[in-house]
This record gives C-alpha cells, structure tokens and sequence, in this order.
C-alpha cells in the first residue's frame, strides 16, 4: 500500500524523520508492505514538494534547503494552500512544529486541515493536544482518520502504546511517571550535591537542556505528557490547566538530605490518580521509596508505571530521547495506522 | 458488536477467565462497544453451554460443574463435534488447556479447529505455538482470522505487544528477558543462602512452584516465552529444538559469591541475539551488572528489554502473575482484536 507522507517542520525532528524514512523505506516495504512517499515538506518559510528520488536524497542527506536554491521550493506556500498535497490514496500528516502551549498553534490549524481533508495525522508537537485533546480527537472521529501522538507523549518510551493497548480492559487506577529526561538529569546532579544553577548549566552545556529551560523545569512537559497519556489510555479529560504542577528548582539540599535519611529518592512525577472523587493530575517532586521501579531511572532516562485493576502494576522504562528516537515513533505511529 | 466466545479447559486460568468477563462484560461494552458472549466452556469431560444469565452467574460463582449435575451440561461432547458453537457472527476460542511442549496437544487441535472455522484464538497455553508457530501463523492468514498469546508468553507482562507494536519500524537486535517468576524466585532465595532445593521447596509451600517444577527450573517456561516473542517480535523461525537451554538447578554457592565480588547478580535469562550469523536464542543463567534495568528485577517478577537499531533500548515490567491477570491478558487479546 502506498502511503502519502507530508511533514510540517523542519527543525531537529523533522530533519531525523526525513533520514529515518530514507534508511527505513526498504525495511517498511518488505515487513509491512507499507510505501512510503514524502511528498512534501514544509517550514515556516515555505513548501519543498519531491518529484523524484533526487530530492528525496538532497533532502535526508541534510543538504541545507534555501529559498530559491532549488527548482521544487514554493517560498511562501502554506500547508493550506498545498492542495497537491491532498491527493488520493491515504495519507498521513506528520506534525514537528515547536510546541506552543499558550494557544498550541501552528500545530493546531495543521492537524485539523489534515483530519478534514481525511488525512492521519502522527504528532510530535504537543501544544494543540494538551489545549483541545478532546476537540481533535472528535474531529478525527468524524472524519474516520487516526490521530497518533506516541513522538509527543514520550517520543520513544511506549507509553501511549503500553496504556492504550496493553492494558485494554483493566481499569487504570492511576499512573505515575518519571516523563522528562532533562528534569530527572538536573535533579541527578542536585543529588550530588551540585546547585539547581550549576546542574542546569551543565545540562544546557550537554544540550540537554534548552537555553530557555522553563518548559522542563517548571514542569510544563511533564504536565504535558501526563496529560497526554492519561487522556488517552485512561479517558479523563484533563485539559492544561487541570494539571496541578510545580517543577524543580525550588529543591534544597536539605530535602535532598531527608530523602536520603529516609531511604529514598527525589524524583519529579507527573502523576494521575483515581478515586471516588474522579480523577485528578499533578507534578511534583516527590521522595520514593527505592523499591519504586521508578527509583532507578537516572540521567535523562524516562519511564512511566500503570496501576491496574485486573494486571497489577506495569512499568516501561527507556527509549532514547533523540531526534531520531522521536521519529522513530512518528515512523512506528504511521506503520500501526496501517497495520489496523 | 456481539462477540462469541468459547473456553477450552476449565482449570485455574479457565475460571478466572469467566470470573474476569462477568466483571468485565459491561466496561467492554461502555468502552470498546464490544458485546462479549461466552458461548460455552469445554474441558476433558465434555461441555457446557451457556443459555442464559442464570448459567453463566453459576459458573462465573465458582459453583462446580458436574456431569450430569445440570441441564446444560454435555458430558462427552468435544470441541469438534460442537457445531452449535460455531454460529455466525465473529467468535474468539480462549484456549486454555495445560502447556504440553512434547506434541502440543491438545492446544494444537483446538487452534486448528477454532481457525478453521473463521474464529479466531487467544491463547493461554503455550505448547501447539512453540513446536507449530509458522504454521499456526500461516493458518490464521490463510483463513483471515487473528492467533493472539500474550497470555501464553508472559500473562500481563506486555512484551508481546512491546515487540510488536511498540517497536514497528525499529529493527531489533536483541531481546533479553526475565520470563519465568518462578525461577527467579528462587534464585532470590539461593542468592539469599538456600539451597537449591531447600528455596524449591519453599516455592512449592506458597503455590508458587508445582509439585513437578521441571518446566520451570529446566528453563523450558523461559525458552517457550523468549521463543514466543522473538518469532512475534523479530520475525525469527526458532522452534523449541532452536533454544540453548540450561536450568537454574546447577548454580552454586561458588557463582553467587563469585557474582557478588563483581557487582553483579545471578538472573535466569531467555536471550535471542541477532548477528551476522543470523539469529540465536538461548536461555541460561548469567551475572549481569547492578545497572542493568533488569537487575531489579525480584522475588516472581519478569521483565523483557528489547534492544532495537532506532528507538534504543526499551524495558517492560511488572504484571501480576495470578490466574487472573493470565485471564486479562486473554481478554486484552480478545479486545485488541475487533479494536483493530
């Protein structure tokens, strides 16, 4: 089956998608039987459309793409405006912008023209999921299309795949998760006794965290993926703003000590819990027990626990948090749209 | 949609799946429109049909089943004979007859039977799959139907669903796991100063071992699973005869002491390795490190890293053991079907 491909953003992980799908084609052709076909991709600048396997190889070999260099750059052109783009036969929208969480665009306008031109789409930004999961996932429905969001949920750790599919029926009665590898370094190094400043500085110095680190240490993207993944796995419906939610740089040497006294760990954990009253969503710094299977996970390591009713407690833990890890999972959200 | 289902063996996983459906009949309803409607149950005695609510409160109760006891028993009646069984409609055969790795009956004919008919399987037991997989598998394609056992390759721990779904896209490279709760609890109890036979017969007094543990100390329970999810998993052909096999009954004092020197512990693990070469499996205990995700790994509990070319390294663990999460794991497979 032949399967369209078009992808919005060009940054770390648009780039890594495009190289994977080059290295994967012959792979997905021969497992799944699934043909892969970038037609198209945009930034914010413009359109490049693929005519043939030139492109295609100008592309993924990471040959920069400018304005005007190339015969099949449209300068200018919107997503909107790329009606080629929406031909027949399937199609799968592949969503890299930044995330932005005040009002989740450009993401938001991208996923919805896709869903109503009965386009998949597979997501790696967060914001219009975290601000309108429900209202896209109606829209999907109505349009008998598939929304995938694994890359932005926790980009290689299978969260989404382990609570959606894994666990189907059994109840989950809560979850818990260590989601944000830059956050979980920072506090490895606060562990050993560096300062909340000097162990940033170190993470920003290893590119692990952004020169604008607020999303991660304060919280945000925990937030985001907890909510993400409860939404989806355990159909509560939280919206942002429902997520209570503090981050890590408040952590003072002397809760490092008590921890330690204690026996246990600081973690920060985005965290959904179950009870009569409905269910409700946090992140914070916790202490656990070093029993917890989450105790273990160090440096930029991510896992995340279900607690079930029927299965008992399920963990996942690891994943790279690459660019190309996360478009690995773009890669393994299109090939399971597929796959039914 | 309304479901058929009927159960072959009635032991302690058969019960706990009828339990687990009348628990569950009407969250599979609210949640997946799903219908579920058990049919009739077999055991080697013969069969019973459900007709209405009243039979099947009596034998989700626990309340035995008796020849001759109840109207709607059949003594005698086989699954082959049972065309009653076979109606319209889709169906799904529970097959949950005792492991027999020797000629993988009776398993194997209740599979070929059921796949035959266009019903489709989830499977407990673990005997027709290891010695028939590729065939078993073909027969399910040639008749368009799903053979699913999760069950049967580690109750609710998802390694299955991880290697298959999580993973798509990703080429694996190795599969490591601990997959047999009870060879790791005694070597828990070894590692602790017990003999060999001394943590054995303490695995035996809490129910744990069976009085003849020879599946399960051998390594034959790990080489069925590590087989189960490479074959599902990494597209290798191993059959049981394919597994390198050594057992946990040889290990001494000498090599626990000698793990400790270097840090590491002692885990009975199932291994299929890719290389050059090709692809190996075997099963053996090894010393791994403290820092390897399943080093943590204690008392029943069974865990499975996969090791893969894109996403890195991605470890499941956790899911009870008990008869009733085998019975969820069943239904897992049973919803995952018709989600498709």
């Amino acid at each position: 089956m032949k399967i369209n491909l078009a992808l919005v953003g060009f940054g770390r992980v648009g780039r890594a998608f495009v190289r994977l799908v080059g290295e994967k084609r012959g792979f997905c052709r021969e497992v799944y039987g699934l043909d892969l076909d970038l037609r198209a991709v945009f930034n914010s600048r413009g359109a490049f459309f693929l005519e043939d396997e030139r492109d295609f190889a100008r592309l993924s070999s990471g040959s920069p793409v400018r304005p005007g260099r190339r015969g099949f750059w449209k300068p200018g052109l919107t997503l909107g405006e790329a009606s080629r783009v929406w031909g027949r036969g399937p199609g799968v929208l592949v969503e890299c912008t930044p995330t932005d969480i005040r009002d989740g665009e450009p993401g938001l306008g991208h996923m919805r023209l896709a869903m109503k031109n009965r386009w998949h789409v597979a997501a790696a930004s967060k914001g219009a999921l975290v601000l309108h999961f429900g209202s896209l996932m109606d829209t999907a429905e109505r349009n008998g299309v598939r929304l995938k969001f694994s890359a932005a949920a926790a980009a290689a750790l299978p969260g989404l795949d382990v609570g959606c599919h894994s666990l189907a029926g059994s109840e989950i009665l809560g979850i818990e998760g260590i989601l944000t590898g830059t956050a979980n370094f920072i506090l490895d190094g606060m562990e050993r006794g560096a300062s909340f400043g000097d162990a940033l500085r170190e993470a920003q110095s290893l590119g692990i965290a952004e020169p604008d680190p607020s999303l991660d240490v304060d919280g945000w993207d925990t937030a985001c993926k907890i909510l993400l993944i409860s939404n989806a796995a355990a159909g509560t419906h939280f919206t942002l703003k429902d997520v209570r939610r503090e981050g890590i740089s408040h952590v003072s040497e002397k809760d490092f000590a008590r921890a330690r006294e204690s026996g246990r760990v600081l973690k920060l954990l985005g965290r959904m819990t179950r009870n009569r009253g409905g269910c409700r969503a946090r992140v914070g710094v916790e202490a656990i027990e070093k029993t917890h299977p989450l105790s273990t996970v160090s440096g930029t390591g991510k896992a995340v626990t279900f607690i079930t009713d029927a299965m008992g407690s399920i963990t996942v833990s690891g994943g790279n948090s690459s660019p190309r890890a996360t478009a690995a999972a773009l890669l393994k959200d299109i090939i399971n749209i597929f796959r039914g």
